[in-house]
């Protein structure tokens, strides 16, 4: 998908949001566990149930592979009903990924290749040709780590060098060379505040993908405040806020609920951009 | 397994070889593609014939992703095998995973509770409550990336602060307070020579994992001379240059033959330690 052709989603959804896909089968209803394959039950009816009111959803591969094989399956399963059924949302594989060169080459096989996501999520720590596999596929996505939600963010991305800048910046001045702002996104926590302002001048027109709203404490109206670009330029995910809303029968009515009160505030946001009502 | 352990099966095999099974179905001999899982059969007969001169092996997670169910189910197979088979053997989950706190939790469970691994690779960037989890499991290890073999470790692993203190030892400074050398180890690339000694200073007691032998252009006795500890405290790893020695129904033979090199030349080096021989 293009850079244009997202940001015509987002307009015409009213909404940046991404739904995050972390499905703990530890945590979904109980009467699923009767499925064949419950993961892909609840990744169904959850998807059916929000899709209007979002415009891309973002599958942890963590929670999947700590199920295995079975993991796997319903894994595939889920990006295959997506790409068939609702072929406007963007899906993100939150994968984390970053090895030498040979090695990502297969990690963007399996996530390109045999599955058909659109993006991967990459961290940057190995350098610029741990990265470059990713970003051999056309209308293919890289969205590299940049400054993380987590408190462990504050331990090694926030280190400066003599000049004062710090490695978040670092990473965003050299990694921006190597793709432009059709193929690279980059991770900024939404916990991360007024540090938008910063990142926004070194990648204005970049799409930063947010995670951190919800669960874990950003505030949506800030990162919509100091994030925003001409062409919106975030995704915002949620994941336990959407899909665990309700641990019934009705988890997928109250998930919807959840995201579409999130859409309706992104709504107003999104006046601020002309152009994008 | 426990570091002294670990020890003892490098004294008794005159070995710190770490096989990597970097096993890529385009690669393997054709005449495999017949059997019903060739990458789990090139995998059992590499495994056979190298074990002796091995003291841990490590598949790497990508080459088995590549292959969606199907490398899911080799994966699970080999490791079950050389847990079987093999229960000296420290299989270490070649996966650079690492991200916030409940996702690490699902990708630690997948790699120590879903597989029977002995140790995982964990990326740093996303910081201490990215690592923590994977260090909740007793008797299971995390080996965290600090210097990397490849060419994009110059991109931000010797980024140096205002005291000249750089990332990759910032990594190791901090980390070392997360766990002991009882369940920590470092990855440092082989093609990093002299930064051995340094690297010495900051972590004495602790194993390093070292890739960067053979494809990559490291050198072994450079290794073992500025690497070793009175534990040894070095697992080398080779991947291509043992797995891929020889393209027809000859490959095992081939493997277990470099293995042998490397492993007699390993012996001479462990003379160098005392108690080691």
């Amino acid at each position: 998908m293009h850079k244009q052709q997202l940001f015509e989603n987002i307009i015409r959804k009213q909404s940046f949001l991404c739904l995050g896909l972390d499905t703990d089968i530890k945590k979904i209803p109980p009467h699923l566990l009767q499925e064949e394959d419950p993961v892909f039950a609840f990744n169904k009816a959850i998807i059916d149930a929000t899709q209007i009111y979002c415009v891309a959803c973002k599958p942890n591969l963590a929670f999947y592979e700590s199920l295995g094989v079975k993991g796997q399956i319903a894994l595939e399963k889920t990006v295959a009903y997506i790409r068939k059924n609702y072929p406007d949302l963007f899906i993100i594989a939150d994968a984390k990924r970053g090895d030498i060169g040979n090695t990502s080459e297969m990690y963007a096989r399996a996530i390109f290749e045999f599955a058909d996501f659109d993006a991967v999520t990459v961290a940057p720590y190995m350098g610029e040709d741990s990265v470059k596999p990713f970003l051999a596929y056309p209308d293919k996505w890289v969205i590299l780590l940049a400054l993380t939600s987590n408190k462990g963010s504050q331990d090694f991305q926030f280190m400066a060098d003599a000049k004062g800048e710090r490695l978040f910046e670092k990473v965003l001045i050299k990694s921006r060379k190597w793709a432009t702002d059709e193929q690279m996104m980059y991770v900024v926590g939404a916990t991360q505040g007024k540090m938008f302002e910063e990142i926004r001048k070194i990648v204005p027109h970049h799409f930063l993908l947010v995670p951190g709203v919800g669960a874990q404490g950003g505030s949506l109206e800030e990162v919509a405040r100091y994030g925003f670009n001409s062409q919106c330029g975030l995704l915002v995910n949620s994941s336990r806020q959407i899909i665990y809303a309700d641990p019934t029968e009705r988890f997928a009515e109250a998930a919807r609920y959840e995201a579409r009160k999130l859409q309706e505030e992104m709504s107003k946001y999104l006046e601020w951009i002309p152009n994008a009502k």
